[in-house]
């Protein structure tokens, strides 16, 4: 019985991606669950009519069990942060978050101005007691089992407190929505030994040892592609968000380039689907803002409908394992 | 007329594949030139032996050109950089590295103990004015030309500063070693406005504007596969020696990993074998110790006999290019 709030203003691809991510996943989804559509009503009505034209009348039938939750404002790509607060408090934005503080909703899924959502919903919905910003954790796919790395970009100057509450975050993250049973939370540096690193990772290293996690200690970029190290598999890898952004973007485009290398040597286009399909991103839907008092997912700005309805589904494995509380009781351990 | 003097007890395949790169170049090298072997004389007498048994006459003629130069000391893989200081004052490094200052050679080229290499080098031949420790310039192959990366591992804790002489050090290599005109230098960041980024990053970002420069602007970790961004192409990448070092070994781990899908997806050896080519780290030869007084080339302990002699050629170009005086001189600027 979660109620899902989709911000149907949000993303590149927006209203349509959004409304058609909301189409598909209304058809998987039990009915108990309602789908709430947050932005310009009208908009919103349109986009809904001329997507059902030549629609079935099953999934006729189920968009009616949407909820349009009309919000006038639009943030748009472009805009600060703080115009999520202060410059547009009617979009869809601050009034999709606005309905879980009020208790009318469960969780958030934007394809939109990610630092607006992240500055909307750290003020309305507040974080957990010791976090000063929420964390991004992202999913890497791997030769074995995807990983979630964070902090990727919300944190840039990283303390090892800080670093340590990203291990916490990432070790109920993986249990709660990767559904990895102890989850090996590995510390991202230059050198398996303790000593190696920058100064807030080795004394990151020291902490983590008594933190009550199943640290695998250090781990090298070298083990994110593998999904292990010679300690075993990774489930959750632990960097600040400068090395983190980085990382992400660095292999968001990696592999398109060795593609392209690949069809110029005569890789057909069925051999590359098989690895393509392996490493999107898609699949794994949108990025929870961790540490948060509530649910808000992000997901990347040029998503899919695909992508956008694997985000609604990451919301609804986020309230139903209650990750939310289970992070404020990790932090206080 | 240049004395490139090779580790010969270094990597770890030696004495065998340092004395297999050092036939491979004196094949190539003008006779002018003159490869020094330094390590224990009679392994080294001994490994030439054996490896020219089967050489064509040529070779073996052209073997006597190579120089011994005795040194009983070795270090190993694991041993601390300080032993190439204080306990192995007699190892191949020690003595190789001595050679250049006291006239007698122009260049060092190990596959050793980078660590041990980068200690000895520092405390033989000093540093320029100005810095605290040498830098790592990697070369990334790129889907177009390739980029050097650095700092990739020897300064892990950067200051804006320290970020601005990497810039200096890398342009110098990128003219000197990769033959760039006018290196088009970026900073690597979160994103491309110049108040993206960490606290040293952004106040690197407003040094670099004046630094007299190709400075660029920002770059991101999705520009570095492409080797441009959508200022143009890209030849030196600027990061600390963390951001580096992590970015570098998930690099050289993530292409094997891609290439064992493809395997799976039915991709044949010889499709493979093109883009392997097209990836290989051993063709671009050893990375230089940026800001010596001197020229060492750092090689990989897992190099091969074709990379460590890519890593002579590197040396020589260090040498003949004068890359060290030209550094001296734009640090001064």
């Amino acid at each position: 019985m979660a109620r899902l709030a989709l911000d149907a203003m949000g993303g590149d691809h927006a209203p349509a991606a959004p409304i058609a991510a909301a189409l598909l996943a209304v058809q998987e989804l039990d009915a108990s669950h309602t789908i709430q559509l947050v932005g310009r009503e009208s908009v919103i009505r349109e986009q809904l009519t001329a997507q059902l034209a030549a629609a079935p009348a099953i999934l006729v039938e189920a968009a009616t069990r949407f909820e349009i939750v009309d919000a006038p404002d639009v943030i748009e790509m472009t805009d600060k942060p703080s115009v999520a607060i202060r410059g547009k408090p009617k979009s869809s934005m601050a009034v999709g978050i606005r309905l879980q503080s009020e208790g009318n909703s469960d969780a958030f899924i934007s394809a939109g101005n990610t630092g607006a959502q992240m500055a909307a919903s750290t003020f309305i919905l507040r974080l957990h007691e010791g976090l000063s910003r929420p964390a991004i954790g992202t999913i890497f796919p791997t030769a074995k089992q995807p990983v979630v790395v964070l902090d990727s970009g919300a944190n840039v100057d990283c303390s090892a407190a800080e670093l340590v509450q990203f291990a916490r975050l990432g070790h109920v993250y993986a249990r709660d929505i990767l559904g990895r049973e102890n989850p090996a939370v590995g510390l991202l540096s230059i050198g398996e030994e303790p000593e190696k690193g920058n100064l807030a990772v080795k004394e990151a290293h020291q902490l983590l040892v008594d933190a009550g996690l199943n640290f695998i200690g250090n781990i090298e970029g070298r083990d994110i592609p593998v999904g292990a190290c010679d300690r075993g598999p990774i489930d959750v890898v632990v960097c600040d968000g400068f090395t983190g952004n980085v990382l992400l973007k660095f292999y968001e485009s990696v592999a398109p380039v060795l593609f392209g290398m690949m069809m110029k040597a005569g890789v057909t286009k069925a051999q590359l689907g098989t690895i393509a399909h392996q490493l999107d991103y898609a699949k794994y839907g949108g990025a929870p803002l961790l540490g948060l008092k509530g649910v808000s997912i992000i997901c990347h700005g040029k998503s899919s409908p695909e992508a956008i309805k694997n985000g609604i589904f990451a919301g609804l494995r986020a309230v139903e394992s209650r990750m939310s509380q289970h992070i404020g009781e990790q932090l206080a351990k």
